[in-house]
């Protein structure tokens, strides 16, 4: 059965999106190192940047991999990385920044409420900022052009985490004054997993040469290789990046960030309207809420068992994703990947019918 | 146009593991955690052992982020690395040692000879010694059980990079006295890329408990979330794991890795006799070359330009590899993958055919 998937990723991307993978080609191939170059042309377009004000950086492995790519190449000995946090990724930047030894100062804001600007103010010493966009441990959003004044004020470099964020939200990497903005294959963009990206200006990408705390995850020695002749220093995810290509070509046609916006917002105004209707609470205040997953609280009734709500609504065909709030229990549902409002009334009808069934387990008891 | 690959990887595969691809599956999706469970018993299974004694460890990432999961979370801080090399990856080990400013002892063997045994003994003070099994800069065939036998009297951890062998050249894990093995899904297993993969002794894997030096590449970490839900902590390639469970499944059906040796030896055999039929002279003595990969050295002529020679091929149909030698100017071929000495002749054909438009071209200057 295929099934829909409302999660932050992997998503449900198009037929001809994995159909793009069905050939193999050489990592040193011409037609290959041409699509690796156009893929990292394009990305940096969607952040209305490029060279040689910025440059784009393609890192194997999950998003995780390309933020440890980041903060383990940036950060020189001697430097001190403050992270504004607001949910689970935020503190994940902070923990990466511990495992590797780097200073790190963290302010915490709770997880129901936007990062403020201000906050930045508060670190000492502090050479990075680093701050996720929208924080999926909600689906919060925090203000990153707000943040970026302040940080660009301060004289430190800026370090966004937009995992799920680029691609369906607009941002213009030099008005944000992002120094390194970091993505995934799999996320709005609408590919398959196998790779992070990184935008990065070159100035900032300059100064963390020689710098990284590895071999793989060398973010400077990485694009050194890009660039030398186009090819990556280690094997890279063929198929996959074959994926991403035909992805940023249907982005394209589906009119660009501004179009995608328009689609997951409407999937998201339908989703919220929708679980209202059957009684569910979202975690958050609609001011604050992004488009991209939302939170919804465990029903009142002590008898909900998330388990078997989750299995019986895959059992129909759609895969939400659990909460990763530290305090409240909720659940989370996507509204990205390729997926209509069609399909969101689909997973509602889905959601009414296993809550149905629920009731009537819970009353024949 | 579809050309074959004669490289060390990415591999020409089979439609079928492709097509494997055509299916979006969630990340904690209970389908999806099933097969990589299947997946990691498969592997422990091709290298003769399973739990409790060896356990399989997946990674994201390319064969070298595997190998630099395990460099850098197994060698406690106080241990030290003798890397036995031959080539270019065995350099590559010891490159990951440095960078984790991880002490480390290299013993260099010329590249057109196997390690001798004997160079165990040289390292002084050493916890664990690292070894590549067929070394892909040449496609030398080191010999890992005699070196493990000494590694096991000396009391050290033994790690083997069976990258390009593991899948075709028989290993047994405990009779080699393996601590760690690495390989990685698109070599002789006939996947695509996007990860790679460890085979530990258990005891070796729970002594690295708390050593890592990165949050993404910690493998016991990785260890630890794989068995406690099957789930990956980080986002997982899901498509390239699909059609490395076909793999598998195809692997199984061509009769294991014994089948999977005959074919290739076929393979290799047949692209020996046929480049020497055709000029060209193998770098390596036939008893220590492999039949994964076989680097010739370029035709006596002056006048040969690979470049020139590569791209005829490639707009043949057919990608060879360039050369890795420190020192002589080489080119490889791969015999991996699924082609068979059907293809090899066809490739033979093209090799022919190039070369005697080259020397038309220059005897026409």
């Amino acid at each position: 059965m295929t099934k829909l998937l409302f999660t932050p990723g992997p998503l449900t991307t198009s037929a001809t999106v994995k159909q793009a993978m069905l050939r193999d080609l050489g990592s040193r191939d011409r037609e290959f190192l041409e699509i690796v170059g156009e893929i990292r042309r394009a990305l940096l377009h969607l952040g209305g940047a490029g060279p040689p004000d910025y440059e784009c950086v393609l890192m194997q492995g999950s998003g995780t991999f390309a933020i440890e790519s980041v903060i383990s190449s940036a950060i020189p000995r001697g430097g001190k990385l403050l992270v504004l946090v607001n949910g689970a990724y935020g503190r994940r930047i902070a923990q990466i920044a511990r495992v590797h030894a780097i200073p790190v100062e963290v302010i915490e804001t709770p997880e129901n409420q936007r990062i403020h600007a201000r906050d930045v103010a508060a670190g000492q010493g502090v050479t990075h900022v680093a701050v996720v966009h929208c924080e999926t441990t909600t689906g919060i959003l925090n203000p990153i052009e707000e943040i970026g004044e302040r940080v660009a004020a301060s004289g430190a470099f800026y370090i966004v985490d937009a995992m799920s964020s680029f691609g369906a939200i607009p941002v213009d990497l030099a008005r944000a004054r992002i120094d390194f903005l970091i993505s995934s294959a799999n996320k709005c963009i609408e590919g398959v997993p196998g790779f992070g990206f990184v935008l990065a200006r070159r100035a900032a990408l300059d100064s963390s040469q020689g710098q990284a705390r590895t071999l793989s995850l060398d973010l400077h020695a990485q694009w050194t290789g890009l660039e030398r002749d186009g090819q990556f220093r280690f094997t890279p995810p063929t198929h996959v990046l074959l994926a991403f290509h035909q992805a940023l070509r249907e982005l394209e046609e589906e009119g660009g960030v501004a179009a995608r916006a328009r689609r997951y917002a409407r999937n998201h105004a339908r989703l919220t309207r929708g679980m209202r209707d059957l009684g569910f609470e979202a975690y958050l205040a609609g001011a604050d809420q992004s488009y991209i997953i939302t939170s919804f609280r465990y029903p009142a009734d002590p008898s909900f068992r998330f388990a078997q709500f989750y299995s019986q609504l895959s059992d129909l065909g759609f895969v939400i994703y659990p909460g990763k709030l530290s305090t409240e229990p909720c659940f989370r549902i996507g509204t990205i990947g390729r997926i209509t409002e069609a399909d969101i009334e689909r997973l509602l009808a889905a959601i009414g019918q296993v809550m149905a069934a629920l009731r009537r387990v819970e009353s024949a008891v």
